[in-house]
């Protein structure tokens, strides 16, 4: 895929000079993996919002949202124009960058489970992917005269080994997966990028996103969706880990306030580091089920089915049960209040 | 440079059964950055030593030293070849490997000042140059069957930010230099890629190297090699930061040493990282002089004059001045006694 092919173009921008245009009247924004289920609802997020902030820490109209994703996603939206091509092609990523993009949201990458099947695939997208998106932004911001923001979803599995509980702020990175090795070396590259000014960078280490839309997929932490969404569906759901098991969650809606809370921060408000834990709700998978008893009710929740896979349990309470994100809070990120919050947010959002 | 060139031949090898040769008899070694300081001594070492362990734990003399570098290195042991060529260009990292390297000691790179004043070059040969080299060693062990070793030298320069006095060996990777995100990303590939299983890495992350032999350099830490080795030669020297300052120091000799013993431990010796902060000697600047002093008498001690340079000593300051190197030294690997033993060491290596 070497070309980057607009599937729905936007209008015609009315602005004569590109350059005013940029610092005086409107936002443009990228978002890789924007066909996938955070992006879609990132842009519907930002449609809502209507503004961002720029550089400067000035508010404009958000003109344009680009979605860059290797499928089509369609978008009724005139301001949303959906973008394929491959995130690791130069080519590709300079298309969807254009002349005048202000913010990238850098969402698009190879899962857990298949970047560890898949070493050299996890590489090209996750490593080479974001680094050529990263060099493309400094090339952009070289051309016009500024840094463009770069917003990056990092994971907790850039953590690894013995943790403490809860993980502080200043712990080791030591992945112990292929995909959290290759997340912490999208964040050194993005630390150092933006302190030389290529970039402005933020990287949000993202907890355990729950309740996810949709279907069950081969992920380990699959369960954690499952045995919510189904349920409130009518259909049984199996927990595969004791009720006891501790997790660390935060609801899709509470993820995208939080990336577009990272944007909206000035970069003075990061001094050594552009890398962010997230702050979540620790909660244990017995508190979960609970939670759904008191909003849905007992027969919602007796369809919850606790059988122990010994293989998913071993890999979930390998991951840290909980954080201080200190930093993240210091910053105004928020986690859930609860788990039934959690509960009503999902009901709220995905079953009207 | 397409293709690397040898230019000194070793002699035919006398087996007849390469695998069984390698597996049986001898162990066939690549330095790269082989024609630098560090990669002269670590080959006049192992040519001493005579052996090295292979990957079952056997001792097997060592037939060939290969040393690679952008410059010919001049030699006259038979068991040692010179070789040029571009550390990011896979043909020539793959003809330096061959068909039969059993262990790699990755020295070669862009120093830190060179690295933070050309981006670019520090990408191309830290990052590109360690993942060309460990993709190498990785199609070369799939095709044998075995699993490389591949000794690293990172660098303290993967720590920054504020820093606990000492450093202990739970710590964020933080870096603040191009040169110590480079190095960050490269252990972050070495500790995955063996993980997978793909090659058998260690990272040794070396304290400051003094007293280094030869002339001053525009690192802001040549300093502490030019307070001891020109007063030793009967030259002036300028100390341009406050006695009081502390720094983390390493001999020549026992860099070499610990280089040598990270390849000898076994593969179990590692568990959750490849990392090892390498024990260093923390030491004031003052008792620098005063160790010089001690050793080589007044007239030696007094060529060294102090006159402040504050933008070196900012540098030199933010490096962190001591480590606890708890897995280092449970690892076996030793720091230098005191500073004295440092002079006479340099004496007797370097000044005979």
């Amino acid at each position: 895929m070497g070309q980057a092919k607009a599937l729905f173009r936007p209008p015609e921008r009315t602005s004569c000079c590109a350059f005013a245009d940029r610092f005086l009247s409107t936002m443009n924004v990228l978002i890789t993996g924007g066909g996938g289920f955070l992006g879609r609802k990132l842009c519907a997020a930002l449609l809502k919002r209507g503004a961002l902030t720029d550089v400067e820490g000035q508010l404009h109209p958000i003109a344009r949202i680009r979605l860059f994703d290797v499928v089509p996603t369609a978008t009724a939206d005139p301001r949303v124009e959906s973008l394929i091509g491959d995130i690791a092609n130069t080519d590709d990523v300079r298309v969807a960058l254009g002349e005048d993009t202000d913010s990238v949201f850098h969402l698009a990458a190879v899962v857990s489970g298949e970047a560890e099947r898949n070493f050299d695939l996890g590489m090209r997208v996750n490593v080479d992917g974001t680094r050529v998106l990263l060099e493309a932004c400094r090339a952009l911001g070289r051309s016009k005269g500024y840094s463009p923001k770069v917003i990056f979803t990092s994971s907790l599995a850039v953590f690894g080994g013995p943790l403490p509980d809860p993980v502080p702020d200043e712990w080791p990175l030591m992945p112990q997966s292929s995909y959290g090795a290759q997340k912490a070396i999208g964040e050194l590259l993005l630390n150092d990028m933006s302190r030389k000014g290529f970039i402005d960078g933020r990287a949000l280490r993202l907890p355990t996103i729950c309740v996810r839309p949709g279907r069950p997929n081969k992920a380990a932490s699959s369960f954690l969706s499952s045995i919510i969404r189904e349920p409130l569906s009518g259909l049984e759901a199996i927990c595969p880990v004791e009720p006891s098991l501790r997790v660390w969650l935060l609801s899709p809606r509470r993820a995208i306030e939080n990336l577009i809370l990272a944007h909206e921060l000035p970069a003075t408000a990061f001094i050594h580091t552009r890398s962010i834990n997230v702050p979540g709700l620790s909660v244990r998978v017995g508190e979960m089920v609970q939670a759904l008893r008191d909003v849905a009710g007992d027969d919602v929740a007796n369809c919850v089915h606790f059988q122990r896979d010994e293989a998913i349990e071993r890999i979930v309470a390998s991951w840290p049960a909980a954080f201080t994100a200190t930093f993240g809070r210091a910053l105004g990120m928020q986690a859930d209040p609860d788990f039934a919050s959690i509960v009503r947010a999902y009901l709220e959002d995905e079953c009207r």
